[in-house]
Parts: C-alpha cells; structure tokens; sequence
C-alpha cells in the first residue's frame, strides 16, 4: 500500500498537520475567548493561547516532520524555495494542503464550540472572530500591524532556519519540534498584540474562510473599523518570512568558518545522569 | 525473584502508572478549586490544572514505560489493539488495571484533601464533583461533549501514534514522555472546557467510583442536569481514539515513501527536520 | 589542584546545590508574596512559585549532578541509602552539607529582600514565613499536612528512582535534570496547598532557621495556631520517600522481566516508548 | 564565500543573537505593559514576561551559539575571559556587537510598538520606561537593586559554567540553549522584582539607549527618584558573573576526581554550546 507518488504523502502530510495546527491554535482561543477572558481566567488566559498555539505547533511537527518536512505556512515554503532549494514546483501544491487543512481543523472548531459561541456571541460578530482569525489590537493601525508581522515572521523564519541549518548547531535527537513550538510560544508572548500574531498566511486565511461561511459575515474585516484586513496577515508573513531566512543565510550561515565539524559524531552513552555511578 | 509471568509486571505498570497520573491530575484541581478559583488563583489557575495533568502524565510514562509500555488509558489500549498489533487478550486485563489504579489514586486525593474539600463543600456535591469526574461545561450540551471527547481523543491518540511509530521521525533520547505529557498540556488548554478532557475512560470512572463511594451520591450525572453522563468520557475516547489511529495510520504512515530510512538507522541527519532533505 | 578526598567534592556539590535551589525556590516566594499576592499578580503567582521552585532544581542538579549525585535532599539521601546502596557512613554528612547549603542560600535571599520584606511586614510575622518555611493551609490538620508530605514525597522519590534505574527507560541525553525540575513543577501544582509541598527536610529546616535567627520570632510554630510545626516537613518526607522507593523498587523495577536491556545498549528501539514491545 | 576572518561572523553572531534576545524581550514587556498590566492581564502577565525574556535567549543561543558560542552578554564574556581562557583581545569587540544588537532590536520594538505605547503613555515617562531598561522596584534602594544584581548574575554565570563545563556533567543534544533559557525563566520568576533582572549590561544599556534617543528623557534616571541607576546594571551583573564563574570552578570544577570520565570521550563537546570555540 506504499504509494509510487511522494507528493501525495506530502500533501497528506501539510494538511493533516496543519489540521492538528489549528485544531489546537482556534482551539485554545476559543475556549479561553468563549470562557469568559479577559474579565475572567476561568478557562485559560494569554499564556493559555502561547502555550496551546505553540505546543499545537510542536505537535503537528512530529505528525507530519518526516512526510512533508512540517512546512505548515506558506511563508515557512516560500523562504525554503527561496534559499534552501524546496522545489518551486512545489510551492502552490503545498500552499493549497496547508490551507485545506487549515480550512478543515477550523470547521472543527467551529461545530464543536458552537455551543459556547452560541452563548457569548449569538450573531457571530467581530466579538468572537478572534477564534478563527486575526485583527489588529484596539488602536493599532494596518501599517503597523503589517510592520508586525513582518518582524514576527522573520523571527519565526530566522530561527527555523538556524535549528533546521547542516552547518549550524542544531538540535538533535529530534527535539526540533519542541523547539519550534517554544518559539511559536515566545512570538504569541512577545509579538501577539499588534495583529494577533497569524505570521503565518494559511493559518489565518483558512479558519477566516471557515468562519467566513459559517456565519461570520465580517470576518474579512478589521475590528477596528470597515477596512478589509485579510491581505495583511498573507502578504507581510510571506516578505518577513524572505527576510528571516535571508538574515540568518546572510548574517550566520554564510560567515561560519569552513571547519566547522558536522554534528553526525555526536554519542549518546553517557547521557543518563545516574547518581550511583 | 524477577517474575517469569510477564503479565503481573505489565498490570503493575499500567496501575502505578494511572494512579500516578491521578494522583497529579486529580490532586491537581483539587487544590485549584478548593483554593477559591475561579474567584482567586492563590493556589492555581486554569494553567495550573493544564500543566498538572500534563506532566503528571509524563512522569507516570517515564515509571511504566519499559514495564508496561504506558498505555495509561483504555483508548489507548483499544487502538493499539485495532492497529498495532498489541495483544487482544490482553486488552481487559490492562483496562482492569488502569482502572484500578485510577481508583486508588483518587481515593488517596480523596482522603488528603477531605479537610479542604469539607471547607468549601461539605455535603459533597457538583461543586466539587469536578476534582474526580468530568461533566459538560455550562451550557454545553452532551451531543457537544460528545463530539468534544471524540476529538480530544483523537488529538491524543494520533499524536502518540506518530510519536512511536517506527516508521514515523520519533522524539529520540526517550524524550517522548515529556512530548506526550505536553500533548496533554495542550489538550487541555485547547479542548478542556467543553467536557473537561476526560479522554481516557479509567482517568474518568475510577475517579468517579471513587467519589461515589465517598459521599458523592450525583457522581454519576451532568452537573447540568439530571441526565446521567458517566458512559460519554467512557465510550467517546474509545471512538475517538480508534478514529485518531486510523488517521495517523492511513494518513501519514501508509504514504511513507518505501524508502524511508527506519529509526535505527536515523543519524543526526534524519532527527533534525530538514524539509529540503 | 584535584583533591584526593572525593567527599570533600561531594559535600561541596550538596551545599552548593541545595544553595542553588533554596536561592530560586525561596526567591520566588519571597518576590510573590512581597508583590502583593494574592490580591495582585504583578510579580508571579502560583505558576510562578511551581516553576520557580522546579527550575530551580533543574539547574542545581545540573550544577551538583556530577560531583555528588545532586540528592539535595534528605529523603532522597536515606531512600539511596535504603535501597540503592548509597554508602550509609555518608548519610550523615550529605544531610549536614545540605542543611548548611540552605541555611546559607536562605539567608541571602533575606538579606537581599530585606526591603521588600519590611514593606509588608515590619515586624517578621507568619504573613511573609512562608518565604522562607511551609506551614499547614487555612483549616488543614496537622494529620492532614503529614500525611499530605507522605504523598508528595512517595512521587517525588519513586519517579526519582524510575528516572534514574538502569535497568527502567530513563530519560537520555542527560535531559532527567529538566524532568526532576517539572516533576518538583508539577508537585507544587498539585500537592502544594495542604502543606507547602516541603517534600524536603533540608529545604524546609534550613530556610526555616534561617529566618528565626533574623528575626522571625514564630518560624518554629504552624501558621494556623500554637503548636509546634517544624518536625512534620522533617519527619514524613523521610517516611514518604522510603516509601515512594519501595513502591517502584517492588511494583516496577523487580517486576521487569530479566532481558531487560541495560541501558548501555539502548539504541533507538529502546529510548522510544514503543507500547507493542 | 566563507569568510578568512572568523571574527567577523562572530560579531555577526553577537550582534544578531543579541538583538534576537532584545526583540523578544523588550517585546514581551511592551506588550504586558502596554496592554494594561498590572490591572488587567489580557495580553499577559509576569509570568510572561519570564517566559519570553527566558525563551528568547533560548532561540538567540540556536540561532548563534556555533558562529560565536552566543555570549549575548558582556557578563558572560568578561567570565570567559576571566576563567575559561576566551582571548582577552575579543573581550571589547564581542561587547560592541552585542550593544549593538540590543541597540537595534530595541529600536524594532520602540518603533513596532510606538502605536500601544502612545495609548498608554504619550509623553514617554517612566510609566513604560520598562519596557526598555531596568530599576528598583518601588521601595527598593540602590544598594539592593547593586546586591540583587550580583545575586541573579552569579545564579545565571554558575549555571552557564555548569552547563557548558568540558568535566561536569552537561545536558546533550545539543539541548542547552533550552536549558539556559529556561535558566533565564527562573531567574525572572525569582530575582525579578528587586531590579528588574538585567543580569546583562548589553541588554539593559543598548534598549535604554533607544529609547532615551527616541523620547524617554529620563532614561539614564531611577524610576524611584532622580539618582542616575543606569550604571548599577552594568558594574553589578560584571561583578555578579566573576563571582558565579568562581563558584563554579573552585566550588565545583576544581573538586571533581581526578577519574571523573572526561565527556570528550561522550562526543558531548559538538553537543553543547561551548562558547570558547
């Protein structure tokens, strides 16, 4: 039953895993959101929603890292074909997984929180469209929740590409993931109030749409007023995402000394801490 | 005096492996919400019971694992049944287990916390019903709870499939216990409000017995109403779990391309996740 | 420079350790509760202590792990000595060296806090003991408090010994300092309210004594009333960690069938929890 | 292009790790002030602050750790210097590329975040001085914000020491970036409140730098009264560190037996983030 054609398996493996991706991600703000936050924690709080998108994140790395390699964002491919050869043949086929995948986790939510929306938000307004998508902060304008993104974006990049680097130091015996969904935590923390931090095109434009034909007749808009808002979480994810990887290409990997030994001899042995011995 | 019936260890395993997990867990919103929450969060918060629950999963993976394998959780158990083999004689025995251990456990947070528990509720009702069992939250329906376990389980039980996969790019260094009891972290965060993230039908009825038999008389109904609800976190994690296998299996492991290098052979290469590669 | 005497390293490694974690585990207490909890979070709440106090331990058993074995506590020292073969003539002194090393942590944390100490409590009452020493929770018994560090201490110590059992799956890669500190993260989670989770009696006495020769007139006394309260966060720690250690010596570690692989050999097979196996 | 002159990727490194490092730091505390903590925690709360500063230097050390062993601050430099053999010559030059980086990564988050910070603090006063450098907690002397610092600097140099020490036990895997960072984690849970935690004079004068240079005039000053305090977090944490460095090596290193196996003989040195290479 092993199939002849990887690229199904890849494409099974971006949508399952970014799947898993927003079933944690809308998960989380929906049970923190339709919970009564920010008057109450009851039910999670901001550190809620950084661990839950993060560890998400980690989660959907093991699924799906050796299928597909976990790209799980449009931005994440598009700077792998840019600078570390990921097939561009490649690229919309990727794209389209993702975003199916993320389209498919959000109805998810969508159905099985119904209930608790119901009770918070009956009409399905912008009151509760921070489930599936995101908005600038109260007072932030588009130019700066674009610039936002952007930083948010190339720090994800960035540092993806420094634990994902032959020639760097990365981390091994497969912690990667945990690594990666730690920095998705650290971003949600640091970078999550200016534009609700989707860095990351399919996670936000595949739950918008989920939303979007489930009765949320605003979603493509900003919370703060009648502009159109869904652009900027696809189009500033995918320049920062250019311009992380280029920092670290150009700013780490391109400097390293041409010695530099390869990890393969590392051991493992004497890795228990027995304190009899 | 090494045993030559396997069996008696592995059921060992698998009972101080649940009561260990409930004796976290359990304890855990014990003293959250006999502390006050969700009025004050002296003794812990939402985070807390997240956070409990999750590594007190992983520490009862990291005593039973060699012995037992872990499984810890009847849908566990069953899915690895249908999918991986494991023994279907030995399903009830293991279930039998873990029941058991469930129910000591919790009759230990049970009689260490009486003094707390006799302070904020004294004849023992619903409002602290929620330290042994599971319910659905306010409003939410038991169609909705359903649904939820299904899910829950599913997240669970297809992530723990992928993380032990032989064919799939494990956590190595026996990492995999912390990734799992981080799993539950963010399951809880993610799916927790809907229908208290039972998914493990011994984590939910052997507290629940426990409780019964303590004083408890509604142990075995909705906090929302008369209805009897101890058989959802029973059968939903059951269906959920078996759905979650067929997901990883037919999802991403039958689409691994034949070539696909096994775990024993994986070098640093292959544990760090290069998509590129 | 190398001393010919091992023990003097030895004794060096417990003090400093137990220094190491007193200063963290004293530290964010004292910052909690001198920021105004319960009533603010603004410098930390419960999670802050659980973490604080678990990290902590992580770094000093990175720092003593090597050079002493980082016991850091006396439980843990005898149930060695009991049932790992720890040389019973050195019980005596690693105790001392462990008194001595939170005695002298505890002092630093209030001297350097002594401002904010004085902000809130001029007179060195039961309001800010806590800092430094447990005491029973509101309404809980002295019965209550004990056996509740009987428990705390039995996980403490029999996931200890799993985390470090040759012939268990322990964690690799010299990773089982992280997973102490989150199974001290997730006891202060779970089993912190009752009685302060001491599960320590140099942690608890040292600190305690600490604070009596600096002016806490009260430190020896239960913050709920008159009696006596020093000797319970001495004496059921040791009984809890004989018997957590018997617990996983005769539930797990004899009952594991005798091919056990030694963890010498653990390849990639082992170090991954694969339940069919 | 593989450069002749190592030393030019590593300032590269320092300076890109540093400013990685300010980014999420500086971050997380312009998005917890600026959205209305202490009062209300809906875009975090201390704890996120600790976990983000602490994650954050988790990823600066991934992303530099090969090129320049990630320093990141003049603390862990002048240590090195003083006890690990880093070339004295390289002492000032890794200290400007690292002022350098926190320099820029603050004026990011002055700029990303000058739409918030406006919100809540038009005329730039001290109220969200925080965001960028440190001072006394209220109530808290300049004598115990200089002693709270040499404590948290020598808790954080000894851990390093620890972690990275060739002879002592260290973590594998090339996991210590996520150890140091959670290093950070603790010491801002409990030495944080005293004085901010700088515990690195680049972070603290680059950002204080940006932002006196970009409207906060009094920068340079307390925010308890008019005494210049930009100086404590930069002699007191060189202090703290030589002091840590030394606990180590004459408390820890120096003792270790003479047959204590070498972990070179492990292939550990590939592993670990040592920041003479």
């Amino acid at each position: 039953m092993k199939t002849k054609h990887p690229l199904v398996g890849e494409l099974s493996g971006e949508m399952l895993g970014t799947a898993i991706l927003v079933l944690f991600g809308c998960g989380v703000v929906a049970q923190v959101i339709t919970g009564g936050f920010p008057d109450s924690v009851s039910s999670g709080d901001h550190n809620s929603i950084a661990f839950g998108w993060g560890l998400g994140v980690t989660m959907a790395v093991f699924v799906a890292g050796r299928i597909s390699g976990a790209h799980l964002n449009p931005a994440v491919t598009v700077a792998l074909a840019a600078f570390r050869g990921f097939d561009r043949r490649k690229v919309l086929p990727f794209i389209g997984a993702q975003m199916a995948g993320a389209l498919v986790g959000a109805l998810v939510v969508r159905f099985v929180y119904a209930d608790q929306i119901a009770a918070v938000d009956a009409t399905h307004t912008k009151a509760t469209q921070g489930i599936f998508s995101t908005s600038p902060g109260e007072g932030v304008s588009i130019l700066t929740a674009f610039s936002d993104q952007i930083v948010g974006t190339a720090l994800l990049v960035m540092v993806i590409f420094a634990l994902t680097s032959a020639v760097n130091n990365p981390p091994l015996a497969n912690t990667a993931p945990l690594i990666i969904g730690l920095l998705v935590v650290a971003i949600g923390m640091a970078w999550g109030t200016n534009a609700g931090y989707a860095i990351n095109p399919a996670r936000d434009l595949g739950p918008r749409l989920a939303s979007w034909i489930t009765g949320y007749h605003e979603a493509m808009f900003s919370a703060n007023g009648p502009e159109l808002y869904f652009w900027v979480p696809i189009v500033a994810p995918i320049i920062g995402g250019l311009i992380g990887g280029a920092l670290f290409v150009f700013g780490i990997e391109r400097l390293l000394p041409a010695t530099a030994t390869q990890p393969q001899e590392v051991g493992v042995e004497e890795a228990v801490a027995l304190p009899e011995r």
